[in-house]
């Protein structure tokens, strides 16, 4: 029996509240529009979607009407107030929007950034047992869509909170995933001298299991806030797809590395600050040399500046030099090359097309300042080894280090937007924010 | 004392041969220009560098005079000769150059594809009890440098030795390794119904230990080639950054991960085919579901053609509509757009730039092809999960589903070549070389 036909036996509409029985569990959810014809698209409670074989169906029961007003039925929902108590620390929770402060549309199944922060925490009683939680809205975006001048709004929000705020413990920031790693590295150094920690926290909600990771993740970044000394940015996020362990990560070496799981932010040529343990809610540091809070710490500068005309361009076989052309003749500022393995573009075996890119690259590197990251992540550059490389430093390429891409891309404009080329040129390879790992003496192979 | 006084001291230069004494050790190695004052650089018989704080020196010898012959006394080597016997099977050995089929120019200490490969081979005599080897050098290039119309040559070679070669039990190709998966994917989908065994082998000779990884890649492969019965394209690496283990990649489901580590290729969205021990040699198949050798095969395919007109853009905050309008401007045929998450790209939350780009993937998928893969690599494109990726999917883009974003691009360039732009849109998420892997019955969350 196929669904059209399973909706004509039991009666039941899409939008319908139904429980579908299968031999051995049953599932009690909203059925959702789909294209395929041999399952059923059940939106459960807890937000997620199930598909079910509709072989596997015994029967279906109607539970309630077509659910329409669901947005208006939340809305109405009382706010809990929310207490503070002595003693606790206090916690800044901004809202940016994203998976973790979503809400499901059920007319689609997808999902829209709209849940109310407010509601989101009160939600979360856990986190008022550790601190004193205030909490504001920055904006409800998707991260996807963050363009440069949203990370200024949030560095000068957490700016005015520190200030402001002489009692604060740290701040949360509720993040989209998508591009979480970028908005945290902007945000490590656009605050120089930060002295408290500031945590973004996102939500993989769409994921591989059954219920949201948005309170887990929550809740750890809140306990570890209370607790630790750590100051800086980072990232709070599971570290693997079970629910036992979240992680703080490196706001500058980190990475998402998964489109969907759980624990897809991972750290990269670096290993994780902290673990939480969600039962236990013990925090074991993983690291040594992690930024420890001063007790009489200099003040905090805001240095938001951020120049929009820097790119990151990934290169490939085949790649043109007209491509590269282009951002020479829009009067591109820094450039960002994803080469391929230490840091290599196609610029040898004399042909016609590779001498272009390399007189491209060359002239690029007059004009503006152009740093060579690469695809792999993993590992360094070092143009020094194979002559692709050497010929590109002479170039006037300089290395991004052991830096991400993306990392690499937001320093970049952030110096061209705050300093000289002159300085920039020589502030991209130095270590500002813990975004480059000190290598070892000597340039080349080390043996073990 | 710095590097300056200690050549004094001890009267030796650079290129000289040295012995060098530490508290503890002593290396033996030609001294090699650098930049570092506080350390010496010695290239070392085994063709790696080690760099030795001068503070730590204790005396040095000088062992020999300035190396400069070294190309002249590698070329007069003499050439071993090839034997063949009964019994073992033919193994064709393509080489294309890349690290490991490298030397190390002394003069700069960088490495340049040089040496012949049928030196490489006669060093390596476990490949002559194995089986009986053929070479050839189809080129001699760095990875970095490869065209599109590399891999028509190298798509040529593997062909005609098939086609004339009926004894032949497979190939191997060696390679350099930046590049590799993506000559991997093309060959995988310019040669169908291959019925034999082609291994990509590359070295990471560059790496974190004392020996070069391409002899045991090299022989593990062979191994592997004599004794499988799995066909198609694929790629063998070390498993690990020790030397215990290789394993067979898929050539559409691998990438390179790390810019130094012998263990930088890695299955992504896949597991390995196999694992070869190189001690007892013996093959662990870790997939039940690989292409095995056909009795009666069909005749071997070539299609070679691919679209030049193809791009692969990586989308990252504050990207403009005007990086992809030059795309149109230009008559690309086919764009992979390496996106955010689940297959995002900043089109929405109102903003002017957004709008313009969500235009400009609009009017792109209306002339030429537009695929969305993910910079997160792992995991599977879903555009139905947000407004972001619905509204991606109302504009034309096509799903990636679980590729790489590098084999999305090498497909869609591949498609475009050979098939019609209609035809192009149906396969590009239709599995053709295990390049996608099946997803479950409904899109979606799936709880476990």
């Amino acid at each position: 029996m196929d669904k059209k036909e399973l909706k004509e036996k039991f009666s039941v509409k899409e939008m319908d509240e139904i429980k579908v029985f299968t031999e051995n569990e049953e599932f009690t959810g909203v059925l959702l529009p789909s294209s395929n014809e041999n399952s059923l698209a059940l939106k459960m409670k807890s937000g997620y979607n199930i598909g079910i074989k509709t072989e596997n169906v015994r029967k279906i029961e109607k539970t309630g009407e077509q659910k329409k007003e669901t947005e208006e039925a939340e809305t109405k929902e009382e706010k809990k107030e929310v207490r503070k108590i002595e003693g606790l620390p206090l916690i800044l929770i901004l809202s940016t929007g994203g998976t973790i402060a979503s809400r499901v549309d059920y007319r689609t199944g997808a999902v829209k950034p709209a849940i109310e922060q407010e509601k989101l925490i009160t939600n979360i009683p856990e986190l008022m047992e550790t601190a004193n939680i205030e909490s504001k809205s920055v904006y409800e975006m998707l991260s996807e869509n963050m363009r440069f001048e949203d990370y200024k709004k949030i560095a000068g929000e957490i700016e005015k909170a520190v200030k402001e705020k002489k009692e604060l413990k740290g701040i949360i920031v509720g993040h989209g995933t998508d591009t979480m790693h970028y908005t945290s590295a902007a945000l490590s150094f656009m605050l120089e001298n930060l002295n408290v920690p500031v945590i973004l926290v996102g939500s993989q909600r769409s994921s591989d299991r059954g219920s949201s990771d948005a309170a887990m993740n929550l809740i750890c970044a809140t306990e570890f806030i209370a607790k630790t000394d750590f100051v800086g940015i980072a990232i709070c996020m599971h570290e693997n797809p079970a629910d036992d362990n979240c992680v703080i990560l490196s706001g500058t070496k980190s990475r998402k590395m998964h489109s969907s799981r759980r624990d897809s932010f991972k750290p990269v040529n670096d290993i994780a600050i902290a673990r939480i343990n969600f039962e236990s809610r013990k925090i074991t540091y993983l690291k040594e040399d992690y930024p420890r809070k001063k007790e009489q710490g200099k003040e905090l500068v805001l240095r938001n500046e951020i120049e929009e005309k820097t790119a990151l361009i990934k290169i490939y076989p085949n790649f043109t030099a007209k491509q590269l052309e282009f951002y020479e003749k829009e009067n591109f500022k820094g450039i960002v090359l994803e080469g391929t393995g230490l840091g290599h573009a196609p610029i040898g075996n004399e042909t016609e097309e590779n001498k272009k890119i390399f007189e491209a690259i060359r002239k690029l590197s007059e004009k503006s300042v152009v740093v060579m990251a690469s695809q792999a992540f993993f590992g360094r550059i070092d143009m020094n080894v194979y002559s692709t490389g050497k010929d590109l430093l002479n170039a006037g390429v300089i290395s991004a280090e052991d830096m991400t891409p993306e990392t690499a891309f937001i320093k970049l404009a952030w110096l061209l937007g705050n300093f000289s080329q002159e300085e920039t040129r020589k502030l991209i390879g130095k270590n500002l924010r813990g975004e480059i790992t000190a290598r070892s003496d000597i340039r080349g192979f080390e043996i073990e």
